[in-house]
């Protein structure tokens, strides 16, 4: 039985969505695992008796230690270690769990697992993706993280483990990459991304698609980007969509014909936002480390919980499949 | 009365987009000029003959030189003086006319304008702008350009350019001003962002609104950022909009039902259409240049255009407005 470590105190609505995330994740997701739940048990109890089924299958390691939302990475580094976060780290470190959770502070967390678990070698600092939806599937956009500048030999790092996760995580048997820049043409750009085209070419042959320009429409499987490019990539595409989202609405509920229509066309905006609902792609891996940690979005529920559950229980192993995808 | 100089073989759509494009200009936008338009006659007189009422108010001046798609600046700056973009760009520089507009190769017609023209002391170069809607009404950002990286001079060149803008074209008394970042607190990004925000925080003082990460979230008139993130950042907005729009097309045609849901939504859709509608954006003007050059995207069609002529005759005048700006 896999056994995941929840961080039950990381996130605006603490215990409460860890716990239901969990019901989700094994009732609905049917993930078969148990778990061990830091955090701090008077608050923890009181919500796993609502949830039987997974009270039975728990348990609680009790801290009063937690990582603010606002703790600098170096702060906890040295102060973290007994917190819920570190705690829950250190299980997996230690054997007792397979991969941990947890919604809370991105920079604690990662440099935390960093430090705690390891990076495995050929990779220098842990890269965090996202899976975004197109017109033609499904992309792992990376790096996300707050990795500044990209040298060269990191864009690399960056495919390679982008590649490794569509793999164990999307089934995919031999994904393409593409660079992602301001044209397509092989002319355009820095001379970092000149040279990347150059060492990609070489590095992943036929499964190098080359640059892409619109994420949106793409058939590659990963696209690479700097930390700082992708988080604003990122950005424009949630903004947008939120945008649309509320212009729809306003649309919708102006006067009682728009809202009549609203009424008739409700069924199909709720499938549109069943595709496009982050919550589906919630959690995002610390991707080269040399054991899984699943960063959960600070302000995700229940719902968004249990997706980043379901991650860490299928890239509990990503280390390993990793290691053996080094070029 | 003002007159202003039409490439009429730029872009995919040709003399055809052009002239209509004139036509809906003068009589539905009520933009009171008259028109120069530069191309093949044999291929314009006959459009022409279509629209009478364009007929009367305008001069075909002949050439048979034109500046392919992907014709280099450096040879568009050899051979392309008497092509109808150069002429064009020469009868505004002669005072035959007020400001040019073209659908044409961007490259080539940001070099010739800005060797014909001159740049504005004080700037280096030119800039591109984008007018995207958002949450609260519109903001400039820029640049768009093919300027690969920025100096903190070229960002504050940025800023000053897209503010005397907001004003000349969007009516703005003080507008407000913003860098783009992938975060909003002050010690987010990379050093060259931290200080533009000391620099802007000194010379803009209250109009400075800090860093802004999502640009459809803001209250800034102005957002400012490289040209390599601001192509990045309009492609991933573009591209989202796109994808929602196909994605509820998809929903909507599925079957019957949805069918008439989609016919009973339809004036709603429209409306956001319309309000999205991204010809309605279409013309930017180069920034920083001694006289008006407006460039409509290439695959415009006669709405698009029309909407580059609106903004060039509002922009005329831009470029002393600029002059008074410089601080």
């Amino acid at each position: 039985m896999i056994t995941l470590a929840l961080d039950a105190m990381g996130g605006d609505s603490g215990p409460e969505a860890v716990v239901k995330g969990a019901y989700i994740a094994n009732h609905h997701y049917k993930i078969p695992c148990k778990f061990l739940l830091f955090g701090d048990e008077s608050k923890i109890i009181p919500i796993l008796k609502k949830y039987p089924q997974i009270l039975k299958k728990s348990k609680i390691i009790h801290t009063d230690c937690f990582i603010a939302s606002d703790m600098k990475p170096s702060l906890a580094l040295r102060k973290g270690r007994d917190s819920s976060l570190g705690l829950a780290i250190f299980s997996v470190k230690n054997g007792e769990s397979h991969a941990v959770v947890s919604s809370g502070n991105t920079g604690a967390y990662m440099a935390l697992s960093k430090i705690i678990f390891g990076m495995i070698e050929g990779f220098d600092r842990p890269a965090i993706p996202a899976i975004i939806p197109n017109m033609y599937g499904h992309s792992i956009v990376l790096d996300l993280g707050a990795n500044i500048e990209s040298s060269l030999k990191h864009l690399k790092q960056f495919a390679i483990m982008g590649r490794a996760m569509s793999t164990t995580l999307l089934n995919k048997k031999n994904p393409t990459v593409a660079l992602l820049n301001i044209g397509t043409e092989f002319i355009k750009g820095p001379p970092i991304l000149q040279d990347s085209y150059t060492e990609f070419n070489n590095s992943f042959e036929k499964n190098f698609l080359g640059f892409v320009e619109n994420i949106m429409k793409t058939h590659a499987d990963v696209i690479v980007t700097d930390g700082f490019c992708g988080n604003l990539v990122l950005k424009s595409v949630e903004g947008t969509a939120e945008f649309i989202n509320k212009t729809i609405k306003n649309e919708f509920s102006k006067n009682l014909f728009s809202k009549i229509a609203a009424l008739i066309s409700l069924p199909l905006f709720k499938k549109l936002k069943n595709k496009l609902d982050p919550r589906l792609y919630n959690g995002a891996p610390f991707l080269g480390l040399k054991q899984t940690a699943v960063k959960s979005h600070g302000s995700s529920d229940a719902l968004g919980f249990a997706n980043a559950i379901n991650v860490a229980y299928q890239m509990r192993n990503f280390p390993s499949n990793l290691n053996s995808n080094i070029i």
